[in-house]
């Protein structure tokens, strides 16, 4: 039968994407400098065997076939999954596909020392290549979906995302965030903190993040926690590889940077396993997958019955039961500061979105075609200025030339960051619904929290999409009122 | 043209195989328990790969048009290679292989039950089916090879070797081994050993174990070391994974076993980098390659300038400036400690080689045909008394039960061990005439050794045949009297 075939060539596939996230994890946490080019050859056939897998020539036929089949709505949200992948994967011509391969490798490459180098002139030849071929890209998309060429790209990443919903969504956000971000920085003025005193030992730092990954049930059967350069939670459902990293002055960045990995790693862990190598088995899209690793590192460890039991545990983990920089008014406050700054990575949860917006302006209208590359110094100061106050002329380093995302043409992604922290601003209010979450908190147990998260998110893989995912687990679809609630119900 | 064609083929397999290597690696030594049953289909679908790339219908007709080009010396030996993996795979009915693969996980995987439960019936059966498959097999590439199954089998690890050869080779040892045995045993038992006394601490033993290993060469910017339950060395010329476990009473058998790895390690380290992925750039044999770990276990590591070097490193490390079980005579006596045992991977270095060759003798015999598992147990005791002097009479789990070789179907493999033991007392006996061993040892700067084994084996690659490369190496093909005169000198 159709149907099965297709699910055993998709299943085929899995395995080898098995391997390649195996073989990636290892490249970032233990594989020593002088392996690089040889792996980089071993991926890219990897790489290139899952492109010729994808472009079968039986699978059109297939397609057709198990359209005409009576499947279960699981198997229909299967095949629905399977077309996307395969859509997705065969309607770039190869030409276009090495090319862009190339210019990413080369912009990224170049990227890491121009960077520090705030090289602007050197990085602007090779984005402007690299924005050509992603225009080029989204033409195709476009054209095949009916839709304009950023809304193409969104879909890659939040499929039934447009740039409608967006629009909406972050011209409210721009209506209220600025005067928050202004409360919040005024109220916190005088509010001092205590700074944390380091050195804290590394090897506590380590038993302290298993400890935590423990009570928010990582299950460490099904995974492990390394080291990287940059923090990722990569590996298989079966096998869910976290990294951080340490500063030995600052543990907090490292427990906060664990819990949002541990988000990710439940989600993975909690997918359903009877659909294990089928796309329908998979995570639902990146917003959703943030709005986990979001809702474990900001609605459940920055919830203050949280921070009352961490308090002791730090305290007891780096032996230090009089350091009042521990205690939990102080830790709340450490977690709790909000500043502009000029880089999204270091940004706090209220100026984030400020940061997702901006790039989210500025990458649609590049795709889009309003926008080129030589001005985008220039408009990237206008909206630091507006949204945060803060100016990066001729500061391209921590400017424009910042993140990673549009060097090798990653362009539709950093929405996901604000949804996913909207969703699980929204998530927590359905569960209090339903669930005792401060008393589940406070008694150590949080397992109502998530079975609440399994039953609603994890356990339905991409059995939904997005919009329905979302309003059987709270009644409604995205509502960015939650997220505003929670800010002002933290912060003010 | 069609040579050409040929490496990038056998390019693109070994970046498969690559990936395979890396994610082996981690199975042994990272990954947690409950990622094995996705990580076993997942590289079980990367050996179907392999086998169908080797399969390729194109293969034949390159294969013969190479045979008409004009070719370097070394591309005639890669041609060879390419010939030789290619034969292996493609001999065998697909219905065998698979039934192979079926009953040799299916007897591994019983076994490691049975062995600790002395269970001989149960291991029988599937023993009996593993064997009836191989010699399946070995007939198959015996009537290709127009040699004997057993030839044939050996001719995978060993490609030229012969039963002929090995019965040679072995019946002169089995002249002079026992009485050697003796002679030694009764030697030392007028000299007492002072027994170590742990614990010695688990990270000193880690320092320990890396600062040898640069000592000995290891390229760090190339390899690891990491922990597996059982120590091997894996990963990739550019990558390589040597493993080790640790004794907290015994740091002895932790060095030795770092020290042994190194030596696999360094080989692969040392091909040939132009020929990378290419058959004739792989290792030359199995033989070959536990002569490199042997040399750098056996013949450096034991040597007594190596020992006076070693003890006050240990004592340093372990914080025992005055504890004289690690003194240089205590430790030499440690290290060469001759007792006939039961158990093929503790042995010494003098009873090893009996082990071997009662392992040979049988499986030699089984596979040919004269011999029937049923009859296993009472040959292995027999010989067993006969070699060492002791019986294994219904003690199987230390007797016939004891290697995991046979369970999978891997005859032919167990001459490698005394082979490699042979030629790496023949190469240090050619070394020694142009390089000052000992000099070299005291003086700290292991390099003029590394220097002739770079030379002589690892930058051949499988340029040459083993004999030619042992020939060249040391002016003639393998000769055991340098073994049996090291034995001598060592241990009388």
């Amino acid at each position: 039968m159709a149907y099965e075939s297709l699910c055993q060539h998709f299943i085929k596939i899995s395995r080898f994407e098995h391997l390649a996230a195996i073989c990636g994890w290892d490249q970032a946490a233990v594989m020593p400098t002088g392996g690089q080019q040889a792996r980089s050859e071993a991926m890219a056939e990897l790489t290139k065997l899952r492109h010729q897998l994808l472009n079968s020539s039986c699978l059109a036929d297939w397609f057709a076939a198990a359209d005409e089949q009576d499947l279960s709505l699981s198997d229909q949200a299967n095949l629905r999954e399977m077309r996307r992948v395969w859509v997705q994967a065969t309607l770039l011509p190869e030409r276009l596909v090495e090319a862009q391969s190339l210019a990413g490798s080369r912009c990224e490459h170049a990227w890491r020392t121009q960077r520090p180098a705030n090289d602007w002139e050197g990085f602007r030849k090779n984005l402007t290549e690299v924005v050509t071929l992603s225009r080029e890209e989204a033409q195709i998309r476009a054209e095949h979906n009916g839709v304009s060429r950023y809304d193409a790209m969104l879909n890659l990443y939040e499929p039934g995302t447009t740039t409608a919903s967006l629009n909406n969504l972050f011209d409210d956000v721009k209506q209220w965030l600025p005067t928050l971000v202004e409360s919040v920085t005024e109220k916190q003025a005088t509010s001092p903190i205590i700074q944390l005193q380091g050195p804290f030992d590394i090897d506590q730092q380590t038993k302290l993040a298993h400890n935590l990954m423990e009570l928010l049930g990582f299950d460490f059967d099904h995974g492990r926690l390394d080291t990287s350069a940059h923090p990722f939670c990569g590996g298989v459902p079966s096998d869910v590889r976290i990294t951080t990293r340490y500063d030995i002055n600052d543990f907090t960045s490292t427990l906060m940077g664990v819990i949002h990995e541990t988000g990710h790693a439940r989600y993975e862990q909690g997918l359903p396993s009877t659909w294990a190598g089928l796309p329908v088995g998979e995570a639902r899209s990146m917003g959703i997958h943030e709005s986990q690793s979001l809702f474990f590192e900001m609605q459940l460890s920055r919830h203050p019955a949280f921070v009352e039991s961490l308090s002791p545990k730090v305290k007891h983990f780096f032996s230090r039961k009089e350091d009042s920089a521990l205690s939990v008014d102080n830790l709340i406050k450490i977690n709790n500061r909000v500043e502009p700054g000029y880089i999204r990575v270091d940004a706090d949860e209220v100026t984030y979105p400020a940061h997702v917006i901006l790039r989210y302006e500025i990458e649609r209208d590049l795709i889009n075609g309003s926008l080129e590359v030589d001005d985008l110094p220039e408009v990237w100061d206008q909206k630091m200025q507006h949204y945060l106050g803060l100016s990066t002329k001729g500061n391209f380093t921590n400017g424009c030339m910042q993140d990673i995302h549009w060097t090798d043409g990653s362009y539709g992604y950093f929405p996901s960051y604000t949804l996913g922290a909207m969703y699980a601003a929204q998530f927590m209010a359905a569960m209090k619904k339903t669930v005792n979450v401060d008393s589940a908190i406070r008694s150590g147990d949080l397992s109502p929290i998530f079975s609440w998260l399994s039953e609603n998110i994890w356990s339905k893989g991409s059995l939904l999409t997005t919009d329905e995912l979302v309003k059987q687990a709270t009644g409604e679809t995205l509502n960015a009122q939650f997220f505003q609630a929670h800010l002002r119900n933290r912060y003010l």
